[in-house]
């Protein structure tokens, strides 16, 4: 792992809680209102969105270069939202066995070689929110098995045609633009066998 | 704008309310909790985060190849957070002006050029975060003016050293990630002027 730089050096006071009130709470989020201080030392009124799952996102990319996308209705979204595999893991399970299960679950794929590719925080400024990118290769089919709430669409698709249309605005979803920009960074890098990173950059 | 792909239909049926309960308000967000029948018929219980703001990410790429990053102490995150000068837009107000202030006021820097380079859904499962990614260049100085909850230090930071430290881990924010792997995938697909090129992947 590359060293941190030195100018990556934490100054400064962090934020204090004066008063915390819990507001909301079910089984994926709580929401809780704080009464803080903000490191310039000015009171500020805080509600923070606490999240009970890792946000887990597969990149299955096959031996020819097609990665496999999944479509749905997205609850908070409106339209129609076609992604990467996706799903929550629980905190306190081992994240890539949540998302084996995910891609066997959502996709109807195993992979014989997993790759951490990518470690994240989606908000920045109301949730704690975080999550891994996983590259899936050495892939097999399985059967699929959705959940109770889940009605998904399938697509095996080019890389590039995948990224191209992310690109253009027709795939929306943050985990899904970062890791296809992320294999085709590693394609461009040599991070990928020769073959494979010559079949996604066509 | 490259079209949509044929395979980019949307079946089946979306995602139906029931009865909607507000449960929180504040000047950044609410949170209603809903009884919603999911596409498959399912009845599901939903706690759902509306945003009153779009998140802006900037990235300022100087003409030598090196970008001006942010770091601060985040509320809702442990630990001290390097990023791109990011911050909320109102809704309603166009975010490219928005994107401005926070240069501004973040980084006191003005650009000359600014392109929207990434549009995208921060979270697809609880909130309805959105928001734009520009890349700003042309840039110069003027007076930095963060807002009273703002310590804020500054790094300006080779492109490639900011991307590898953004990849070893060393940077979690997701605009952050995604916006630096955006800039290389146009370094290197001949978006951007060629010595601009050439100085960030050097």
């Amino acid at each position: 792992m590359t060293a941190k730089p030195p100018w990556m050096i934490a100054p400064g006071t962090p934020w204090k809680v004066v008063e915390a009130r819990e507001v909301y709470d079910n089984p994926w989020i709580s929401l809780t209102e704080y009464d803080a201080i903000a490191p310039t030392g000015r009171p500020a009124l805080y509600g923070a969105v606490r999240f009970k799952n890792l946000a887990l996102a597969i990149l299955p990319l096959h031996d020819d270069g097609a990665v496999t996308l999944v479509g749905q209705h997205r609850f908070p979204i409106p339209g129609y939202s076609w992604e990467l595999p996706e799903g929550g893991g629980p905190l306190g399970v081992d994240p890539l066995e949540s998302a084996r299960r995910e891609l066997r679950e959502e996709a109807g794929l195993e992979a014989a070689d997993w790759r951490e590719v990518l470690r994240f925080q989606l908000s920045n400024s109301i949730t704690d929110e975080r999550g891994y990118g996983y590259l899936a290769t050495g892939l097999s089919p399985v059967a699929a098995e959705p959940d109770e709430t889940e009605a998904l669409a399938l697509a095996r698709v080019p890389f590039r045609q995948a990224l191209d249309a992310a690109l253009a605005g027709h795939i929306l979803d943050m985990l899904t633009l970062a890791m296809l920009l992320r294999a085709y960074h590693m394609a461009r890098e040599g991070a990928l066998p020769s073959a494979l990173a010559k079949a996604m950059l066509n």
